[in-house]
């Protein structure tokens, strides 16, 4: 089969790679459109240590089933984190942080930039009929903007600023512009503001951010600028929700997050349902951030474009 | 009257300071006893720029008040932050973050190493009968102990580290040991150990703590390790409370606190009503932490003692 293969930090496009064997309790899934995403591209730069097929963002169909023979011929997408069942972690519920888990695409599991892949039946959502592939390859980083309210109360009363507006900051800018909160979305550039604008979304300059005045914070610039503003713009007591991983380490003055009481949350994987229903019921429209769609023999052109500055969301198509 | 005056970091005794004059809606206290605290020392190497009469921690008698003349004559504690009542801070019941408060002996006005001062009614806890003064200077130190709980929701089935085991770390581990949670302190050096132990808390060494496996982590060192012990105890999901200040800025691996969505929290000043309970109820004895008591005129050697290593708490006395 067709796929991209990612070895020493090489990304290559191959035709002769094997249809993958269908495990127990394992599902062979057939990819119609798959999203390149800033975790791909970082592997790249050898941000994980991966050989194999990368990716983790699709949606397809389900070709063959292990158990739940009832999928077959379902069009799904799928959670990213494959756990163990039985560490400390799982036994708790805390499935997304299992101690042995694999992910797709990104650890010991191979990924979805291929003609066909296999995932746990247990990972699996089926695609309501009302959202197109356009829109559910877009569930697992909605999913991943949600998990910003599993993880903090937004009241209703609460100013809630995003700093960084790119590929996954539209997103979460499109959650919190539902809620009953007052959001504001913080953007750099024309363009940002732009996406923003055309979904009624108010926008502030950065240099514009009102300071220590925002009860929840969300940084999604993944650099330490961005982490400095959103210090400096939430209120003493207020929430920070840190959405982006960093090169190296930040520099922070933990006593004034001390004497301010602030509360610091990392924030990675969230839940699929809840995805699947806000584009079921087009409260969230993903789609104006594709910036291109690429067949799967182009998917090295797709990657290029994708590290372009300014690019929103690039797929690939089989 | 007699008392401590700080002045560009220079800690003079003096007795010609004048009684203050009881303000709106304040009460004149009568100091029986202050306590030394980390901040007051800090306060030495210049970390507030503070003029005046340093000092935060005390037990003492109302002499005199403005409106609250059933207070006179009664022992009292009180909080040590003077809000506005009038910022946005103030008005969403925030008042220990008040953006323009004063902080008792620490931020625009005088502190408790005197025979009198000044401190609004409001700020006043009556002391009762069964709480001597040895145990009632404690009821701030005890109280920022108990701000933890305040925010942070400790279950009865989790893990919960302390690190750090000093002056603070004491009191912290002596409110969390009377919790159902599953308690450990971790500790450096034989003494800390050994006053956990007479109270029946069961304490690690530093070197053998787990990694990864605690729900919470409490950091009460303020050194870079002792955040990068906490770092490495806590499970991933799990929450850091950050209980201390450190000299300059921490170098932090925020990636992997968003990969392992670890919460961190900041924690400074807490509710003084619980903290009466505690002692009246003798669930909590910080007596065994007093290392000696002072006279007024022996304060500046009082100073000098409290900042030998391994040395809990120092005592003044009026």
């Amino acid at each position: 089969m067709k796929g991209l293969w990612l070895e020493n930090q090489q990304l290559i496009f191959r035709d002769d790679l094997p249809v993958p064997f269908v495990g127990d309790g394992e599902a062979l899934i057939k990819v119609h459109l798959a999203g390149i995403c800033a975790t791909d591209l970082e592997m790249l730069k050898g941000y994980y240590p991966f050989t194999g097929i990368p990716g983790h963002e699709f949606v397809g169909e389900v070709v063959k089933t292990d158990r739940m023979q009832d999928l077959v011929g379902k069009r799904v997408v799928g959670e990213i984190n494959i756990p163990c069942g039985a560490c400390d972690q799982c036994l708790r519920g805390n499935r997304d942080h299992c101690r042995e888990r694999k992910v797709l695409g990104i650890k010991t599991q191979n990924g979805v930039f291929a003609e066909f892949f296999t995932i746990p039946e247990k990972n699996l959502h089926v695609v309501p009929d009302g959202v197109n592939d356009e829109m559910a390859v877009f569930t697992e980083p909605l999913a991943a903007a949600l998990e910003i309210q599993q993880q903090v109360h937004i009241h209703p009363e609460d100013h809630v600023l995003l700093v960084g507006a790119g590929r996954l900051g539209q997103l979460i800018a499109q959650t919190l512009a539902i809620c009953p909160c007052r959001f504001h979305a913080a953007t750099r550039y024309p363009t940002q503001s732009e996406l923003l604008l055309n979904k009624g979304i108010n926008t502030i300059d950065e240099d514009q951010t009102p300071m220590g005045m925002m009860d929840v914070v969300i940084e999604a610039t993944g650099s330490p600028q961005g982490f400095a503003l959103a210090r400096k713009a939430v209120r003493p007591g207020g929430v920070m929700v840190i959405k982006s991983t960093y090169k190296g380490d930040l520099h922070v003055n933990m006593s004034s997050i001390v004497v301010d009481e602030i509360t610091v949350i990392g924030s990675r994987c969230g839940p699929f349902s809840p995805a699947l229903r806000l584009l079921e019921g087009n409260l969230v429209d993903p789609t104006p951030l594709i910036d291109s769609i690429f067949e799967i023999e182009s998917s090295l052109a797709a990657f290029e474009q994708a590290t372009k500055p300014g690019v929103y969301k690039v797929l690939i198509k089989f």
